[in-house]
Order: C-alpha cells, then structure tokens, then sequence
C-alpha cells in the first residue's frame, strides 16, 4: 500500500459512515474525499473503526508462546513464581528476542499499535532481556512501536547490582524505570522507592511500579509513591501497575487514595484480575485519573492465559466491574487505547485529522458490540500502511 | 456421515493418539480398528478430543443474539433489568423459539452437546416461552440436548397465577422446578421454597434455584434449601446456581455451608463472575460437591457479554479462581463437562466405550491450552454424528 490511501465506508468510533484519508502516515481528513488524488483506495465495508489499541503492560521478553505447551506445576507463593522462572529462562531457553517477535506479531494481529514491556533485569541475565527486546523492536518498527521499562523482576536492593543494571539498561535506551512490591520484594520499601525515584530523576524518565502489594500495605506505598512525586514534580510521569489495594473494601481508605493519586497525577494500570481485588476503574476515571490496561504476561511460567487481544482486555475489564451499559462499554474501551495513550505520552493519538493513522477496522455495529464480541480484525493500520489483515500481522514471527 | 464411523488419530482427553470407533451413536471402542469394517475414516490429525461441552445453566429463550445490536441504558438495580425485560419482550419482539435456535446454533459451533436452560414463566408471556424453546429443542434434536427449567423470572409468590404457569410448564414438559432469590424476589424465602419444593415433590422433578442472593441473606436461603432436601430425600437432585453467598469472607460459615451442601448431595453452578463474590469452585469439588458452569444470559437485556463458548467458561472459571497449574485448567474443564453432566443427570456421558459419542475436536497440544486458547472447534460430534465443523454448526438459524 502507498503512505496515501483513502479508507472509504468506515465509521470512526461509530459515527456515520464516512471517508478517511491517510497521507504521509497520518489521518489527512475525514468526510469529503477531497485531494485523494493519487491515493489507493481500500473499501472499508462500512467497519467499525479505531483507534489502535494500546497494549500498556507487558512482558515481551519472557512468553513461552510458541515454543510448546509449558506443563505449569509451580507453586502457589510469588517467590516461587519468581525462582521457577529464574530457572526456566535456562531451561527451555527463552530466548528474548524471538519470543518478543512472536508475541508482537500475535498481538498485532489483534489491532495493538504501541505496547508498553517491561523487560526483566536481573543478576543472572544481565541486560540480555534488554538486548532482545531492542533488536526485535528494530526489527518490527514498521509494525508497532515498543517502550520498554527496565524491570527488577527478582528485586533490586536484595540482589547487589542490579541498580547499576538499571542504569545501564535506562542508557541503552530502556525509556521507564520500573519498580516492585517495595515492601514485598526489597523488604525495604522507603529505600526501593528512593532508588527508582533517583534513577527516573537523574536520567529524566518516567516510572511505572509494579504494585501487587495488597490493603493497608499496598496503600502506604501508594502514599510514599505520592509523597515522592509530588515532591519531585513528576506528575503525570507515574504510574501503578495493578494496585490491588485499591480494590480493598474500606471506600473511606480507598477516597483518600484516589484524592491522593489524582492531586499527584499518578496512572493507573490495571488487567481487571478475577481473583484479585482490583482497581475501580469508573471511580477512577471519574475523579480524573487517567487509568490504562494491559495483558501483562501472556502464556508464560507465571500462568497459561492471555493473547495479547486488547479488546478482549477490554470485555475482561467490563466483566470485572459489572459494566452492562454500553456507556461503560465504552468506557472500558477508552482505557485500552487513549488511557494507555496518554501514559505512554503518545503523540498524535487518535482517529482525529493530524492524528497518525494508526487504527483497526472490525465488523462490528458499535463499540459495545466489538468489546463484548471481539470480532476478527480486519485491517491494523500503522503509521498509514497494513500490519494485519483479518487477524494475521504482515510480519512473521522466526 | 454414517452411524459408524473410525475417527484416527485423536487424542481422548490427551492421551496418546488412538483410534475412536463410533457405532450407533455410541463410542464401540478405543484404541484397535478392529470391527471397523464399512466405518467412515475421519481423520482426527491428531487433535485433542474432549467430551462434548455442557452448557448447565443459560436462558435460550430471551438472548438478543443476530437481532441488531441492543443498546444497554439500564437501571443499576436487579428490578431494573427485570422490568425492563419484560417491557423489551414486546417491543423488540424477542421470539422465544427464533432466539433459542440462534443461541443453539451458535453454542453447538462452539462445541456444546448438551444445554440446561431456564425458560421464564410469567403472568405476561405465559407459556409462550416455554412453548418456543420446546418446539426449537425439537428441531435441533440431532445437534443438541436442551433440558428446560420452568423459571419464575419476576417472581412466584409477588404475582399470583404464576404458580399454576409453573405446574403447567412442567405437565407440558418442562424437566426442572426453577426458583430465585427466595428473600430478595418473593419476600418470603420460606414460603418460596415450600412451593418450589412442593412442585418438586409432586410432579417428580429435580430443582434448580437462582441464588444471587450475597452474604448472610444467601447463607440462610442455602440452610433453607438444605434443610428441605434432606427432608425430602432430594439427595443429588438440587442445584443452587450463582450461591454468591459461597463466596463471603467469612472461611468458618463458608465451611459450615459447604458440610452442609454436601450432606445434602446439593449441586452448585456457577458462571465465575468477576465482579461479585464466587463460590470458591475447587474447596467445593474438594468436598466433594458436583459443580457445573454455564454462561448465563448471552446478549440479552440484562448484559451484553457471552459467545456460548464453554472452554471460554472454563478460562474465566480459572481466571476467576486464580487457577495456573495445568491440572487446575482441568479441573475447570471438568466443571464445563462431567460436573454439568452429572448435574444433568445424563446418561452415558464421557469418554469410554459405552458411552454416547458426544465429543469435540480441536487443535491443542493440552487440555489446559484448549482452556487457556480456545482454539476454533474442528469437528463436533452428536450421537455419532457431525452437528459442527469449523466452529460452524451444520444446522443453520432462523
């Protein structure tokens, strides 16, 4: 396909039908079919169209997808989740690189456009995770865009040298510094958040923490992550990843948590866990915070699920927070693609003239019916040319 | 295809490939082709062959499925969505027997062979419902078996005539007694169950009782209900379904309620929801107690999520119970097979020879990947017969 096409018979977000055209990889106009002169023509069919989903939270670096059914008989504490996939990465040989090529293939397929991975660092495999998903993202920049988080999996303070691995991932060109359970895993969570925090100031990035820390816990490191970026002027460039507690059941707790967030400008992410308690994501969005979603890991050592289809995301956060309305349909939609825009700071979001023509055709009457039926994809556009066509990116995965 | 057929290269229940010798809708034998002579040979390609899904607990007669997209502005509360459906009924015209064709024509693609369905009895429609899905379960008899519960929707007590609906439902064929929210609906739990009971007791027939009923207030409808089946000698004949209560905090009511439904041989069904409490599924089957799943309401007034899918069911069952290791992903098949089986009563389930050759085809390697991936059904087989390939039924909708 040229870099100027006109998508005739689409309906943006469910508007009436109508034309878009696309010019130099980004949306030129829509409606009149004016100045398409030259451009290809593509037969929308009258699909639903939009924007390209956001894919806010994974982990690239460590599916088995592909690579056979992983036979999961780990034990039931965190740590032996963390030490049987320590092992594992040896083992079946994991292999970064190729395993995130196959994953961003499988989710382009599904209409992802940007993902957001958080890429292990450890002691045992160095910056190898790093490396892999840096080359693979080279590799597929044509097909989406990939921001990666330097990760502590294993724990940063408990294993000696793992902050000097940070940083040396933050200069390889790692854009976010990622956190864990500071009280969970470094058992220290005042010296966690002061390590992560000095790391996002002195290279100037962003931070995302993995906060699986529950009820009161998980709230006082919500407070300290607060009192940290306030302090430190980061509004807007914070984010929690799963922040079980503010599922806890006191509402009283949970209003001083969500007052406090939003004063800081702290996202949420969230994968709308069954079995979790989990973010109240309408609560959330109607105080003003921004609040984004993810699959987190897909078929890896931790568990067996996942796909990578962020509108399946999409209906697993309307099924977790009772969402039958089509407005909270909607809504649960919103987070899978501008709330995750908006965390990454994507410039150009959207389905608007200027925006990049990064977007999803499905055949589907409105956006309700496409979260809760998560039809095939059609077409994926990125940057204005095809990455899938009904379900299969135009790359392949080795 | 004919009665007789040879299906090689399958794998039952992810055994190693053999050969399955159907022979008048029943499985003659595994393993040898011997007494294959005059079989059809289907050539199974190695997949996995799993025991046909059972769908224990939907509402064929009232989806919106193939009727345009229903957009959903509902009140929050429960009577909300009941007198809106009632109201609804009319004004999109949602015909019991035309509606229940599509949901079976789209559940049997997904694998289905057996469905337990609640069909609403009301002062409004009658027996209009039950009448449609009677006659739709008739002429898909050769792809489906449909038990039907005679379902008070809108209540016994609150809206007199209904009661005697009941008793003719089950005269005209309705198998089940069905009761809801004994406390919550009719206002009087022991006068509810007495009536449920008391038509179980006359007419011969199981009961199966809508319990949404949370906390305390469910706990004590649960007591009720134990009570009346041991009384009764109703052992292994009664199904609570939801039993949101079995999920409350509280681990010593929760075990005390547990003993008790076991004593009483009392089966629980449960759709997993993610966003109320949910029976906890393995500490019951643990007990000893026979759980099975179903989807509830697909597309209707009531919510807009729901494909018929019962591997589907069988993930959210492990998504809601935090459920990784593979032999918990089988234990959330079960439930979606033997455990429906079982509540159903059915005769000749299963794997063996012997049984009725009800059985589902596809592509994974595990059973927990069939749960986790939901791989497109290849080849469903009722009584011997075809009755899907590809995911699509071969009998088609109205």
């Amino acid at each position: 396909m040229q870099t100027n096409a006109l998508f005739t018979n689409v309906r943006p977000a469910g508007a009436a039908a109508t034309n878009v055209l696309v010019r130099d990889g980004r949306i030129a106009s829509i409606g009149t079919a004016a100045n398409a002169e030259g451009a290809d023509v593509v037969d929308g069919g009258g699909a639903l169209m939009l924007p390209g989903l956001v894919e806010a939270h994974t982990h690239l670096d460590k599916t088995v997808y592909g690579m056979g059914w992983y036979r999961n008989e780990v034990g039931p504490r965190l740590i032996d989740k963390i030490d049987n996939e320590r092992a594992q990465k040896k083992i079946l040989g994991i292999d970064p690189a190729r395993q995130s090529a196959r994953q961003i293939v499988l989710s382009v397929g599904h209409g992802t456009t940007h993902i957001r991975t958080h890429v292990d660092v450890d002691t045992e495999i160095g910056l190898s995770g790093i490396e892999g998903v840096m080359a693979t993202r080279e590799r597929y920049r044509d097909i989406v865009d990939v921001e990666i988080v330097a990760f502590p999996q294993s724990g940063m303070l408990v294993r000696p040298g793992t902050v000097e691995l940070m940083e040396e991932a933050l200069r390889m060109g790692a854009e976010v510094v990622g956190g864990l359970d500071p009280s969970g895993m470094d058992r220290d969570p005042k010296g966690h958040l002061d390590v992560i925090f000095g790391l996002a100031q002195r290279y100037g990035r962003p931070v995302d923490i993995h906060l699986h820390e529950a009820g009161e816990l998980g709230a006082f490191a919500t407070e300290l992550t607060i009192e940290r970026t306030k302090a430190l002027g980061m509004q807007g460039k914070v984010t929690l990843s799963h922040a079980f507690c503010l599922g806890m059941p006191d509402p009283v707790a949970v209003g001083a948590l969500i007052d406090g967030l939003r004063d800081a400008g702290i996202h949420i992410m969230t994968t709308a866990p069954a079995s979790r308690p989990a973010p109240p994501v309408k609560r959330l969005v109607e105080a003003g915070i921004t609040v984004c979603a993810g699959s987190d890991g897909i078929r890896d050592t931790w568990g067996p699920y996942g796909n990578g289809d962020m509108l399946e995301r999409a209906m697993l956060i309307g099924l977790r927070n009772n969402f039958r309305r089509d407005d909270e349909l909607e809504l649960a939609l919103d987070i899978c693609t501008y709330g995750g825009a908006k965390v990454m700071a994507l410039d150009g979001y959207g389905l608007k003239p200027g925006c990049r023509a990064d977007f999803v055709l499905v055949d589907a009457e409105t956006i309700a019916e496409a979260v809760a039926g998560r039809p095939q994809r059609k077409l994926v556009v990125k940057n204005g040319r095809v990455s899938a066509r009904n379900g299969v990116a135009t790359m392949e995965a080795p």
